[in-house]
């Protein structure tokens, strides 16, 4: 028979066994993460009618739409979880109770130019909460302590949480007139930690954007504010009073950053940083962005913020919210990559392989019975190969134990154990085997999934 | 601003919170039911090239595919979860270990004709054992102990799962020189359970099947052996040495048999049952259904199989299996229809709901902080309401704790906890609290998605 070429499409991520069982831990710990902040796991469908889908979408978002007909619907792959919960706030409204906190871990469709890196399938794990008309402050104070706790959950140590806060730059702006050219300035700004303040200042004083030498040095001196979160804030009181934006955008950063300790988020994983601002306008209040300290250059892992309008498109009901979104499929790529992930991590399908030799297998399938009874993950071995087949596919799924029944062992009602970990086998009890195991595996089973590699 | 109209496509089930949770539940206890059995959890993207998964298909199932172009590419969403593990297995076969053992629960797509209880993205939860070249029959006996724990473990108990073996059929209908027929015959004696012997015997012998008097009695003959399973198959017994594959096929299903009690099967939930076959012509072993005692009307929630050749559409490796599938949106469906769902389960999003009664939030969220870093799902409620309007979303949620932190407890370091079940509140030192609900909070979690409705 003409056999078909297997294959995966570029862009669509497909991984090994071992690496898939670190990715499933990942997503389990964020799952266990969001539900520990109060957060409500919501499923919506993949494929939405385009009209809906589309209703906000445009330029270079439309163009990577996978979009088709079938019958006669227009449907639409989605293209992140934002849209699609803003569908589901407007169509369930009368049904849900707000503020509504839920997260959603599931995977989005883009039809990007296909480089190493960038994936065309790719999970998104997103938490938001929406309120019905108002939403209090201390959701936006409570977001960096989530991403706190989720990344040092995931076993990630050396990263740090950005926030800005929009109003705060907005009304900055407006002092110095420069409403209408924020964005080409905030894009400029962006560029410091590259080119310098020398280069930026040049910029933004070159065709284009056109700034001023006053204006100019103005964004300078802005941005240069850093030192401690209380270094910065109190540097930004001497701007208050000459904008009402910035005043509320100072009294918001302001509660933001005195809650923090309440949140359990050290002051060395949190700083203000007012050169952040996300590209959409979409947000009007703190906006989060979460960088690896030792890889910078990898952008940040971790962004979101606070919106005044999440389902503008679909209803006048006014729903501000604030949230964040983590790109889990290029944040694994990217932990990979860069020798991140942990390999002592168990990725073995089963705690104990059983491997009978007997021709009955009943005393075998009873251990197994014992065994998963217990909690134990176990697997039987029965297929008729040579010991050293059978030590070997013990050792490539990287099972801590095996167990062995002969016709000694099944006469004494006991069975050899091996911890393949020390080589040691032992003979001993069925009946003994949990307790002898179940410890180890519990702390096997705690290890995290990201291990910062050692700095030379 | 002219709004766009929020809906969901019809035949794409998504759930509101409550519901979601529920189903959220039945596919952790799978994963981890899956998990206890030593498989391990596989993704696969839900687009694949066409030419690639379909490969094989054909009629009914290619008109219901969702295909589309993008770009240059051909592409189409998976239809269901085996033709990617073939695909899987084909691609990587090298950095595999044989036997395999996968579970993947994931979305598929079929164009079905829209109709209540009918889902164009569904989730299947699927587990498949594949061996390279052989694949020993204990692992045929090991499925039907899988699906009786994975069910008993969602809840469930008034099930029974039917099994029956290919090469005994196939040989059984060979002893009649009725190979050609053997679809035809067996597509009637499905219709035993609904019109009765008499009438099957009619159709049997009917223009289009058109069988003799002889032939139809031995059809009905063979599926009147009814009875325990060993009655069974001492019945069987009679027809060895007439027929090969059948001999065989006997051997396999009393070796199934035998080794149920080992493997933790009580015999009331396990028949020999003559009369099913499964439709496609894949299987070549044991076949499996699984049925709802007081619904048989809804068809099998489990079916699977032993088949022969996973991946022959992609290599002449030969990759012998045996798997089955939960359509699991269904059986949502069908259990939330039959009132299946069990509605004590723990649906709410927070275990305890932290009001603050003071302008200062620190207190109220040092306490969240603290309940969070016990395990315990904390949600604070910082909004200006009414009070009785913050008892209703308390209510709304289920949450089954509420706390509240007023001037006067914070100045005791106390909490006022109330028990939303009883009603009852007390007085207690912020420390006491995770001792006094955690034990309450483990056998809440502990409850299982499906009750079965009480009986009249």
């Amino acid at each position: 028979m003409a056999k078909q070429r297997p294959r995966t499409l570029s862009g669509f991520m497909e991984l090994l066994p071992a690496r898939q069982a670190q990715f499933e831990r990942m997503a389990e710990l964020l799952r266990r993460s969001y539900a520990l902040y109060g957060f409500t796991p919501l499923d919506t469908p993949i494929i939405e009618a385009s009209e809906v889908l589309l209703a906000k979408a445009g330029g270079e978002t439309e163009k990577q739409i996978y979009r088709f007909t079938k019958g006669d619907s227009d449907l639409s792959l989605r293209f992140d979880l934002t849209v699609p919960l803003a569908k589901y706030v407007a169509l369930h409204y009368a049904d849900l109770s707000f503020p509504f906190r839920r997260f959603q871990i599931g995977k989005v469709y883009r039809g990007e130019r296909a480089q190493r890196g960038r994936f065309r399938e790719f999970y998104q794990a997103d938490i938001d909460v929406i309120g019905d008309g108002k939403l209090d402050i201390v959701n936006e104070a409570e977001i960096p302590a989530i991403i706190y706790h989720t990344f040092t959950a995931l076993g990630l140590e050396r990263f740090q949480i950005h926030v800005n806060d929009r109003k705060l730059l907005n009304g900055f702006f407006s002092m110095l007139h420069l409403e209408e050219k924020s964005g080409d300035v905030m894009r400029t700004v962006d560029k410091l930690p590259k080119i310098g303040p020398d280069k930026v200042r040049e910029l933004l004083m070159a065709d284009g954007v056109s700034l001023s030498q006053e204006q100019a040095d103005e964004i300078l001196k802005f941005i240069s504010i850093t030192g401690s979160n209380d270094e910065i804030l109190n540097a930004l009181e001497e701007y208050r009073g000459r904008h009402g934006s910035f005043d509320q955008g100072l009294d918001e950063l302001s509660t933001v950053v005195r809650y923090l300790s309440a949140f359990g988020v050290p002051e060395d994983h949190f700083v203000v940083d007012l050169t952040i601002a996300r590209g959409l306008d979409y947000y009007t209040g703190s906006v989060y962005e979460t960088f690896m300290l030792d890889h910078p250059e990898i952008g940040s892992i971790c962004s979101g913020g606070r919106y005044d309008n999440l389902a503008e498109y679909y209803t006048d009901k006014q729903l501000p919210g604030v949230g964040i979104s983590i790109g889990l499929t290029r944040l694994f790529y990217v932990l990979e990559e860069q020798g991140y992930l942990n390999d002592e991590l168990d990725t073995a399908p089963a705690d104990v392989l059983i491997f009978p030799m007997t021709d009955d297998m009943a005393p075998a399938i009873t251990l197994a019975t014992r065994l998963r009874a217990e909690g134990i993950r176990a697997q039987l071995y029965t297929e008729q190969k040579k010991f050293k087949q059978k030590m070997t596919y013990a050792d490539r799924l990287g099972v801590p134990y095996t167990a062995f029944l002969g016709e000694d062992e099944i006469a004494q009602g006991k069975v050899s154990l091996k911890d393949m970990t020390t080589g040691e086998q032992r003979l001993m009890a069925a009946d003994e085997v949990p307790a002898q195991i179940l410890p180890t595996l519990d702390a096997r089973r705690a290890a995290a999934p990201i291990r910062e590699p050692e700095k030379i």
